[in-house]
């Protein structure tokens, strides 16, 4: 017997029902009521229906856009990210739409509401500030949705994500700190970025207590975090003299830009790095390496990062399985820290 | 008399053809014959037909979205660009496409090329290698398109374009150098941009000479043409030690990472900056006042060059005439540039 393929025609028979009733269902069509949506999809699955894939894809109407958001395009990491993005949308077919969320949790959904009137495939959202009830609402427009280094807290199982693992990092830097010899140790934190800021905390005291050196709340300078405006160059600037006053010999900073403004702040003060004091960034971008002295880091790979996201929103398109990534960064040894003097 | 607004349908009933037929000869379909697209053309000129703007919105498909070809997103100086760009673009509802061209002209055209498939609305382009024939075969596409500090020499009048005035902004660098007591004044350029590096040598080669210092070719050192690969950073710092060798005291640079990298190499030689050796840039980019010592330049209002082109893609959309806007720089003075030292 010559077991031909089951179409849309063949069930609309059986169910009684017209063919692009049947095609609705099966796309979950709010014009069909649940319950024959239910009745049909049980309808095909029992018939051993299976879905034509280019005449879904041109049902589906692909735009071939994705959509992404970024704190800010200016921002030199984020932009590094975007361009790792772009290498793998590019060959793929897929233009991108870029929007920036300013760290504003309004303007990342209007950017992410304009995405989705613009029916793009999927959306890619940097340093996302989206709340549990927000990701509900997400996820029922169901747009594929990869998150890249999330601020937000409830991690849904629903949203999937690509992040560096900042506890990590933040452990490599203090631990490279106290192999050179630095027992009192400060960290330069960034309060508006809750999440992160939080983790960078957590892995820098975690390398104390692992040494035997008692955390010390005079060490720790961290941001307002309900200041957004505020350039990550001034926090560290501003934030500087507290460390100071504390005595400490180096600094964590919670990313690249604070341990610049950090470095400008000393110049100003006549401190020598890292004779007087040694610093640590966090994120390897370019600029670390031009500053005098180039920054001692903790490297995010930054192009992967972006190249990771968009392949997997490339699989969720495919509707393969993806499983969430936590990259590892790496130290980068430079000029801005050094051994510890004993006089 | 009661005077009707003329439709479609009325041109079509003096035409003796159908409703689609008109509608398709006024849109320049190709699906109707040259001949009859003239005919009907000149038909609704004699019958004062006045196009329903909302309807001719929908026959045209808008798609309100903008193209941006940038040479790299990574580029702190585009990026600048593109922030001014989407800072227009948003208020006015339309969304930025981007696409990275790497200085590779078959790239920038595939680019353009995409956005033409998307049906962007209009398209920017940053630091064109256009040519002549393609800016004619760009023009019959009919895409509004405005060029940002384009590269190509041909400028044609049908194109539009916002530029920096390169060649004042030389001329400044240069008469800043001049007035600080220097004579023996580089020029450290970069060849694969053309037009720029052509105009900011004159301007530097114009303040020389308006200074009665004959110009030497011994103090100019350009890359090669054909390289579009090495970063400026790089090429500042390859480029250096010709310069060095013909005793100059003061160095124009091409932009602010050709100073960068000439300010590395001079770390790396112990010249001191600016002691030894004055250093000007050019571009105005944040990483320029975090290296030490902080870059005097020739600074680019970046984010008002993005808006400006972005609103005179906005005024050809709305087919008001445009005039092509040719921006001033102006200089910043700090720490890499100081009076010569006389011994």
């Amino acid at each position: 017997m010559n077991k031909r393929r089951i179409s849309i025609e063949d069930i609309a028979r059986r169910a009684g029902v017209s063919h692009s009733t049947v095609s609705r269902a099966l796309r979950d069509n709010a014009l069909i009521s649940p319950k024959v949506r239910e009745e049909i999809k049980r309808l095909a699955q029992e018939m051993s229906y299976v879905p034509n894939a280019i005449a879904q894809s041109l049902q589906n109407k692909r735009t071939n856009t994705i959509g992404v958001v970024v704190t800010s395009i200016a921002d030199p990491f984020f932009a590094e990210v975007v361009e790792g993005i772009e290498k793998i949308a590019r060959p793929a077919g897929l233009s991108v739409l870029l929007s920036a969320s300013h760290r504003n949790f309004e303007q990342e959904m209007a950017a992410i509401d304009t995405f989705h009137r613009r029916r793009v495939d999927g959306i890619l959202v940097a340093d996302s500030r989206i709340s549990k009830q927000h990701i509900k609402q997400l996820t029922q427009i169901a747009v594929p949705t990869v998150l890249i280094n999330s601020q937000t807290e409830d991690q849904s199982e629903i949203l999937h994500s690509v992040a560096i693992d900042d506890r990590l990092g933040a452990k490599l830097a203090t631990e490279h700190l106290i192999s050179l010899g630095h027992t009192a140790i400060g960290y330069l934190g960034v309060g508006d970025r809750s999440r992160s800021n939080q983790q960078r905390l957590e892995g820098y005291q975690m390398a104390l207590t692992e040494a035997g050196i008692p955390p010390n709340t005079d060490w720790v300078s961290i941001s307002d975090e309900y200041d957004t405006r505020t350039s990550d160059v001034n926090t560290g600037k501003n934030m500087l003299s507290k460390l100071l006053s504390a005595e400490v010999t180096g600094i964590f900073c919670y990313n690249d830009m604070v341990a610049v403004g950090a470095l400008l702040a000393c110049q100003e003060l006549g401190i020598l790095v890292p004779r007087n004091l040694s610093l640590v960034g966090f994120d390897g971008i370019a600029l670390g390496s031009y500053v005098t002295p180039a920054l001692t880091t903790v490297s995010q790979p930054m192009l992967e990062i972006g190249g990771y996201a968009m392949q997997m929103l490339l699989d969720l398109l495919e509707e393969k399985t993806v499983e969430n990534r936590v990259l590892s960064p790496f130290l980068v040894e430079r000029g801005s820290s050094a051994a510890l003097l004993t006089i």
